[in-house]
């Protein structure tokens, strides 16, 4: 684990002192910057040492073959695995005889600093050659959030304290050698070799130099052009000269350097790729990119990323007050959703981002559940964005839905392309929950936004197809209940389950949507061949929908029987076995009462209108010590429910957790890139936890209340096109509208109208229960100890 | 689908008069000749045209690692393959320039004879080159029954109308090419090149021409030796000449044959292996065996094989009376299994014997539950064999329920060699009643033999561990009910469900069975670590057992909830659909009603003391319309229920069904193999089925009832060191008591005693409601058309 004070507790600035080789995997994924589109793991300048090197295009993957001891129907023959692609950020340096590697010689200094105003990643590093040579060397990286196609270094070289021969190359490299990842079945299987080279060029005739290298996929057939341009600023004795190979573009600067004086290059980097486009095309695409980074300068570039950065903050800031660390935590967590989603533009946000190899690079139903909520209320057009991504893959789940002998749409439970990839359909295919997270999605986007044309041209077919496949998955028994049977909820300690309560409560309220809007669009609905009678049958099972309850112990149960099942035998667990999965078969942990992450628990945050204060109370005690959070999706959830009990130190240690994650490298995979889920998860513990805001369903209701360790949490959010901000305290929370029309808001049940003048109300103070138990050793962070 | 007539009907053999190059490889199954130590398919002689070339070493085989798209815990990492040995049948034959080759040149005549009495399968041939020589080929080969490490061909040219000049080639062939097989899943992976020389000789100095190859496998590392040895008649002018090779040992023979003058050629073919005996030997092993069947000869290695078979069929036939084919189909039957389990002698039987690559191999539980009932009842030390090599394997299940957190012995649901092969984990490990079902074989055949010595080495040891295992596996919910969750049954279009009932109450029996036992052999269970306390919780649990049942309907179901799942959609699945695991997702099989095969019907057979006659024929006639049969082990236990109910022309159908599974390559995969479990089943289905017999809890009892269009049935048993006959009319049976101390036995439901004066009994006429229907087009052969 990363220890407590790694990157500081600055409220806007990560910051990093010392380098710890061990940790250098995680601070690279820590430290990525992305716009959506490129994403480049925070490695070192010049490469060596590195945890892994990374740099990544949203969508652009290798196809490999899954393999399977005994095949089965409908397993999917290839999965989808996000590469390394040509790595641009490379900048080598020679000081006198020695190159500059922070393993030899002497570090007298080191700082990494991400600064999330300006969205740069700035290094500043002091280091002398084992004979002797000093140097500061400074360098600023950014991926551009205004010029998608651009990232840039800013590389300075000082020589400190005497006269230095230096020789800097700046390159790009593709098919980089890539360290052998652990047998871990989550981590990423690394592909050797994916780029086959079409095309390399280099000139420094006209303007600055430039190299260009062009790749394309084996398997997959994508191409890519990346390119480097260049800007130099250095003493008189200087000479250049540009290269390029198959796989390797260079840039040679060899300079004699007087005591105090510095080479300084600026380096712009251009990504372009296509699975249609002409090489030519590909080629003139990146080369232009270039010229308009250009034109805009490296000052320009700076300047563009502040004020983008100082836009999105303005409706999306929270503030915390009392816990710097989880200030700190929330500011970074809004950071990397934000890089993840900026400009990714009709292509999916992974589970990682493009901060690392984890999961392969694919999507999942944290995307929709945990992530875009946080960009619908704080950067609503990325959210419309990644959901007109899963629009654009209906085709493909329309097909694995007739595969499947389904109507309507069966979304992949883990993709980059939209194909299904899941080499094990117990915890893949049968997930079908995942199409009600992506029609919850859909409606609470609409709900926060009111966007017509999104209703119109995305939310409806969503809604249709996934309501069709819950039509058709479901059936009525001889009772009259509506009963999805064989099905796998969140918790993946349960698999191929009858009546899993968050999928058949999330599947009703998806039938409801779909019926609600396909009458308000009749039109566009008639076009999708929807009638009366379709919608009628929606309404119907959606009303009859079995929901499991346990009546002897007075809770509902996970799904149907789950209650009569032994608990698992926690006390014999040592704490070596936790995650469980490896370190117990499936066919145990499937057939007992161990959960590992909130299912019943997040359907009650989902689906607050479907339990009683009293249940959700009954419910949360009953399941808080079965669950392990063995998964990153975990603390986030049950931080806001455990707010929303009463729990409230419960639940600051839920946001903890949750916020932490990654900066503490909980799960210890950090190294294979940041969780989107868990970050977006602290900022759900903050808002919807301590905030206790519930939305989606066209109120947007609040009841804040705050835990003995945090003395104020002030939040920003977009609804409707309004700005709002909601300031917390102990006692009394404030309303204020910055920006848009006056509308209602339920403040602890109350509905009050907020207009321009901000209105302050009284919290009523909590009651609860005993502190649940979690299993032992498995109890979250302790942050009032 | 092999047509009718294909192999004649005679009683007691099988003719083939036309040689169908597409179902050759079916034909080489059929015809495959085994000891249960040696198999070696039906391939022509010559090698070519072959359907799957195939010898066989019982537990000779290599292991390979199985691969995952998404790995487990506990997932097996390897997997076992019976491999393709050194092939000794192979004689080729030149006629003056043409290799004799049945696709060239002109066939005159083909006929090949399993002749089940003499254990041999004999081919005629005449045969005319392109040139227009002529001979006729006779080869008689047999595998030994009573020399088990030898096979033997007597092979025969004659020149038939003119002077030929002839050459024989007699081979014995390592690493032989193999075609690339199906890609469905349940064909065994071809393995190239498995063996790897370590020596070879050859030598015709003194005695008869002799070569001799040694091998190991790659990856298992064992090592095998096999050796040709020959008695050459032939002209005065012909010549000799052996040779050797890593791979190949051949000898020679050129001679010039006068019109009607022949070449006769005996080959000894002797194998052994070792996994741990050095070279030596293992070789000297092979030379001995084969000096003793020179002594022999190869008439007394006739006569040998024909005692060996009188004395089986004399304690085992079954005649049958007005069905010619069934008459030949179940001695087919019983001679493969014999051919399976004869010499096995501590290694397993396999599902398809050693007749050919299906399944890898390997060997399932059908082996206890289908086969050992007959050779129980017919040959009684080959199942006490098959059972100790059970019992040989008790450490590695014993290892494998640890690593499944579980008690007791967990044995492997596929394997060779006792570790588990399965590579999913829902159809493999979860069926846990495969312990059962060795627990079921182990108390049947005390009850059939009253075999002290294993009742005491071999039964108690078994019936412990596996009782443990089930006091582990279940559990008490709050109802004092004792459940079993998340396993899967016979049927496997069910999969990781509750309280299976099949599982429950095979489990039920192996507990009570264990605590009888244990209190019956006080000090050695006492050594085995058995408490009264533990003893007393296998009878609790056995008696608070849950057995799940519909009120509602008024039938059980096949595992809790089953009943409330919807039908399989039979009306809109075309028979081009069929085997379903082939067409749909497990997904959807596992979530509808829908029974690949009989898995509560067959727990009514296994447990007919668990349910009422009425429960029978309601449950029977639910559960019929529901059953696809898409596994080979569904027509037999269908029949026998069947026939209980009274459904006789349909118990009929179903017992053609199964004892025609190969015959008429129902499932069109024979060229992989025998169906062993079908083949038993058909002696099942006549026995337990039109014979009624039940046995196993400690008394013989009969229920005899023959459908219309068998006019008599006459079995013979051995039981409890008897033997009995049992001819069936349609009015009366007949009990004879052959050999042996009278006994008391039940027909009908009424006991008497039979003595040397044989009794004849009354039948009552069976009362029975309408014919079930199957699904549609799932109904089975009618014999009545």
């Amino acid at each position: 684990m990363i220890k407590q004070s790694a990157y500081g507790t600055e409220p806007w600035r990560l910051v990093e002192n010392r380098l710890d080789l061990d940790l250098l995997a995680q601070s690279e994924s820590i430290f990525a910057l992305s716009n959506g589109h490129i994403g480049l793991r925070g490695n070192l300048d010049e490469g060596d040492p590195h945890g892994l090197p990374g740099s990544y295009l949203n969508s652009f993957y290798e196809v490999r073959p899954l393999p399977y001891a005994e095949a089965g129907y409908g397993f999917p023959d290839d999965g989808q695995n996000v590469i390394n692609v040509t790595n641009g950020k490379i900048i080598r340096l020679l000081v006198d005889d020695e190159p500059f590697d922070i393993r030899y010689g002497t570090l007298h200094s080191h700082e990494r600093v991400l600064d999330m105003k300006a969205g740069t990643l700035t290094r500043t590093v002091e280091w002398s050659s084992p004979a002797g040579a000093r140097v500061k060397v400074t360098s600023v990286r950014l991926v551009s959030l205004t010029q998608r196609a651009i990232a840039a270094v800013n590389y300075t070289v000082e020589a400190v304290g005497a006269k230095l021969r230096l020789v800097l190359q700046s390159e790009i490299v593709a098919n980089e050698e890539l360290p052998q990842r652990s047998k871990d079945p989550r981590v990423a299987a690394v592909m050797e070799n994916p780029l086959v080279s079409e095309e390399h060029q280099c000139t420094n005739d006209t303007g600055p130099a430039r190299a260009i290298l062009v790749h394309k996929t084996r398997a997959s057939g994508l191409r890519i052009a990346a390119a480097m341009s260049h800007v130099i600023t250095g003493p008189e004795k200087m000479a250049t000269r540009i290269e390029s190979y198959p796989d390797l573009g260079r840039l040679t600067i060899a300079a004699e350097v007087g005591a105090g004086e510095k080479v300084q290059l600026v380096k712009f980097i251009g990504y372009g790729w296509s699975s249609q486009r002409s090489k030519p095309a590909v080629v003139d695409q990146v080369s232009a990119a270039l010229a308009a980074a250009h034109l805009t300068g490296w000052d320009g570039l700076l300047a563009e990323q502040r004020a983008y950065l100082d836009a999105f903050w303005e409706g999306a800031d929270v503030e915390v007050e009392g816990d710097t660390e989880i200030q700190q935590a929330v500011r970074f967590g809004l950071f990397h959703i934000l890089q993840a989603g900026a400009r990714a533009e009709h292509r999916p946000i992974a589970a990682k981002g493009l901060t690392g190899t984890g999961y392969d690079g694919h999507t999942f139903w944290d995307t929709e559940t945990f992530v875009l909520p946080v960009l619908m209320y704080t950067h609503p057009s990325a959210a419309a964005d990644a959901l007109r991504w899963r629009h654009l893959t209906l085709n493909e789940a329309r097909r694995h839905a007739a595969q499947l002998g389904l109507d309507g749409a069966a979304f992949a439970w883990r993709t980059i392309h939209g194909e299904e990839c899941s080499g094990y359909w117990p915890a893949g295919t049968a997930a079908f929950h995942i199409n009600a997270d992506i029609a919850d999605a859909v409606a609470r986007y609409l709900d926060a936004t009111e966007d017509a044309e999104f209703e119109r041209e995305v939310a409806l077919e969503l809604l249709v197809e996934t309501a069709r496949l819950w039509r058709s998955l479901g059936q009525h028994n001889a009772a009259g209940n509506f009963r999805i049977e064989g099905v796998t909820g969140p918790d993946e300690y349960s698999a191929v389950k009858d009546n899993n309560i968050y999928t058949n409560l999330m599947a009703q309220r998806n039938l409801a949507c779909a019926a609600d809007l396909a009458v308000k669009l009749p039109d566009e609905a008639g076009r999708l061949g929807v009638t009366t009678e379709e919608v009628a049958s929606w309404r119907d099972a959606a009303a009859a929908m079995y929901i499991p309850f346990d009546d002897r112990l007075g809770v509902h149960q996970q799904h149907e029987g789950f209650t009569d099942y032994a608990r698992w035998d926690f006390k014999n667990t040592g704490q070596d076995h936790y995650p469980l999965l490896l370190h117990f078969p499936y066919f145990q942990l499937y057939r007992k009462q161990v959960v590992k992450q909130a299912d019943l628990v997040l359907a009650m945050y989902m689906r607050p209108d479907a339990f009683t204060p009293e249940q959700k109370a009954r419910n949360f005690a009953y399941y808080e010590p079965l669950t392990v959070r063995d998964s990153s999706l975990s603390a986030c959830t049950q931080g806001v429910m455990a707010a929303e009990v009463g729990q409230l130190d419960l639940a600051h240690d839920y946001l903890a957790e949750a916020a932490l994650m990654d900066l503490r490298d909980v799960e210890h995979n950090t190294s294979d890139g940041v969780h989107m889920a868990s970050l977006a998860g602290s900022w759900m513990a903050l808002v919807a936890g301590f905030g206790g805001m519930r939305a989606g369903a066209g109120l947007l209701a609040f009841s804040p209340r705050l835990p003995g360790g945090i003395a104020r949490i002030c939040f920003r959010l977009r609804y409707r096109g309004r700005k709002l901000r909601i300031t917390i305290g102990p006692d009394q929370a404030l309303y204020e509208l910055l920006d848009g029309k006056a509308l209602e808001i339920i403040h602890h049940g109350k509905e009050f109208k907020l207009t321009k003048k901000s209105v302050e109300l009284d919290i009523p103070p909590a009651t609860a229960g005993p502190r649940p138990e979690q299993p032992p050793g498995r109890m979250p962070y302790n942050r009032s100890s």
